[in-house]
C-alpha cells in the first residue's frame, strides 16, 4: 500500500494520516482472531491499570502470534513507515492497547511519545512513526484518541514524570504547553471503523479518556524506527523497546 | 417557547430533546456573565471534585443571580416544563456543572437521576424534568452528556451507592444493567454550541467522560418537578432539593 505524494505531504503537515478501510472482511477477521488469543493467553508482557486490574496493554504481541508476525512485514503497515521514513526500518515496539470499558481504563493524559523513548530508551532522534490498526470500531464513546494537528513540528515539550501505571512511566505535558498546542492546532479525534490505519508522528502532541461504555477499543500500535537511528543507552526490556536493528522486508520482497 | 406535538411525542419516545441556538446574541451573552459571576464569587453552596479540588457543581445560582432567577421564569425554560409535565411546576433543583478541565472533573459514572431524589428528597414520582442549558460550545472534546435513548421507558433501574465526591453521594448503575440498556437504545452524545437547550427525563440513563480538553463545558441544569409531586420525606437542603411548591409564572404571566 503505497502513500501518495499528497498523503505523506499530509503527514508531513498535520503529523497524522487516517486511512479507513485498510483492512476489511476476512484480512480483519484473521487480525481479531489475534486479538481474541492474545486477549485469551496467559502472558507475561502485559502492562495493568493497577495492581490485579484490567489490562492496559499488551506488549510485544507479535510475539505469540504470527498473525501479528505477519502484520509487521505487511504492505499496509511497514510500506508507510519506509516510505515516510525514507529507508530501512526495524520494529522498536509492538503493542496492543484494550481501553478496558466501563472506565476500567483511565485513559491517557496528553504526551508526546518520542521523549519518553529518548529518556529511557536512548532513541537517537524522532526518525520512528507510529502505526495503529485499529481491530474494534472507535467512535467518540470508547475514549478514541485526540490529537492536535500539526503539534509535532514543535519537536520536543516540556513535560512531568507520572508514575501512574504499573510498569510503566508517562512523561505527561504541562497545561500550559498543552493548552498553546491546542490555541495553535486544535484537536481532532481519531474515529473510523475497525480496519482502519492510524499513521502518526511519535511527537504529535496526543491523550485519550477513559472509556466508559461497554465496548472495547483494541488497537494494535506498531512503532517502526529508522535502523540508523540507534537506542543508544537503552534501559528498558526487549518486548518495550526492541534494540534488534535488523531492517525488515515484506513478504514479496522474501520470496 | 412551544414545544410541538412532534417535538413532546419525541421527547416521551427518547427521554430527551435537543434544541440548538435557543439562546443567542445578546441573551447568551447576559447568560454567560451571571456565570462568571458565579464563578467569581465565594459561595457556601458548591461541590467540589476533592476537598480543594475544582468545582463540581455551583447549587443554587438562582439565589445569587439575578440572571438566573429570570431563567428558571424564562418562556424557553419553562414552557416546555409545563407542556411536558402538563401542569403547574415548581424549581426542585439548580445546578451549574464546570466540568473542570485539563481532568479535573472525573466526569459522572452511569446513573439515572431520579433514583437519588426519590431515596433522599423523598420524590413521590418522576414527574420532573431537566431541562440543561448550554453555557459554553459542548464538543466531543470537553465530556459531552452521553444518552442512552429509550432508557427511560424501564423505570429505576439497578444502582449501587458510591461517594466519590465530598457532599454527593451518587446512584452508579450496575454494568449489566448498562450493557442491557445501551444494547436496546445505543448511545447518543448531547453536543451543541452554547445556547443550546437540551430537556431530559430524571430517567434516562447517562453519563459523561472526565472532561481532558483545555476547554470548560459550564451547563445550567434546571430541574423542574410538578406541584402536586411532593417530597414526602426529604432529607436534603433547600440549596439542593427545595419544597418550596409555589407554582413558577412566566414574566408576562405575572405582569
Amino acid at each position: 500500500m503505497e502513500l501518495t505524494h499528497e498523503q505523506i505531504a499530509q503527514y508531513q503537515r498535520d503529523g497524522y494520516l487516517s486511512l479507513p478501510g485498510v483492512f476489511a472482511g476476512a484480512a480483519l477477521d484473521t487480525l481479531r482472531g489475534a486479538m481474541r488469543r492474545i486477549i485469551a493467553a496467559d502472558r507475561d508482557w502485559n502492562f495493568y491499570e493497577s495492581e490485579g486490574g484490567p489490562v492496559r496493554a499488551y506488549n510485544a504481541c507479535h510475539w505469540d502470534e504470527p498473525v501479528f508476525a505477519d502484520l509487521v512485514r505487511a504492505p499496509e503497515t511497514l510500506t508507510p513507515a519506509r516510505q515516510i521514513l525514507g529507508g530501512d526500518v526495524h520494529l522498536f515496539q509492538f503493542k496492543m492497547n484494550p481501553k478496558a470499558p466501563f472506565g476500567g481504563s483511565t485513559g491517557w493524559a496528553w504526551h508526546q511519545d518520542y521523549p519518553r523513548w529518548k529518556t529511557s530508551d536512548g532513541m537517537t532522534e524522532n526518525r520512528a512513526i507510529n502505526v495503529a490498526v485499529f481491530l474494534d470500531d472507535v467512535t467518540e464513546f470508547n475514549g478514541p484518541l485526540f490529537l492536535v494537528p500539526g503539534s509535532h513540528r514543535d519537536g520536543v515539550l516540556d513535560g512531568e514524570e507520572h508514575a501512574n501505571t504499573p510498569g510503566l512511566v508517562a512523561l505527561e505535558l504541562t497545561d500550559t504547553v498543552v493548552a498553546r498546542a491546542i490555541d495553535a492546532g486544535g484537536i481532532v479525534s481519531a474515529k473510523g471503523p475497525a480496519g482502519t490505519v492510524l499513521v502518526f508522528d511519535p511527537n504529535i502532541v496526543h491523550a485519550s479518556t477513559s472509556n466508559i461504555s461497554p465496548f472495547t477499543r483494541h488497537t494494535a500500535y506498531l512503532t517502526y524506527n529508522h535502523v540508523e537511528n540507534r537506542l543508544v543507552n537503552p534501559t528498558r526490556e526487549q518486548h518495550i523497546a526492541s534494540t534488534d536493528y535488523t531492517p525488515l522486508w515484506l513478504e514479496t520482497e522474501v520470496a
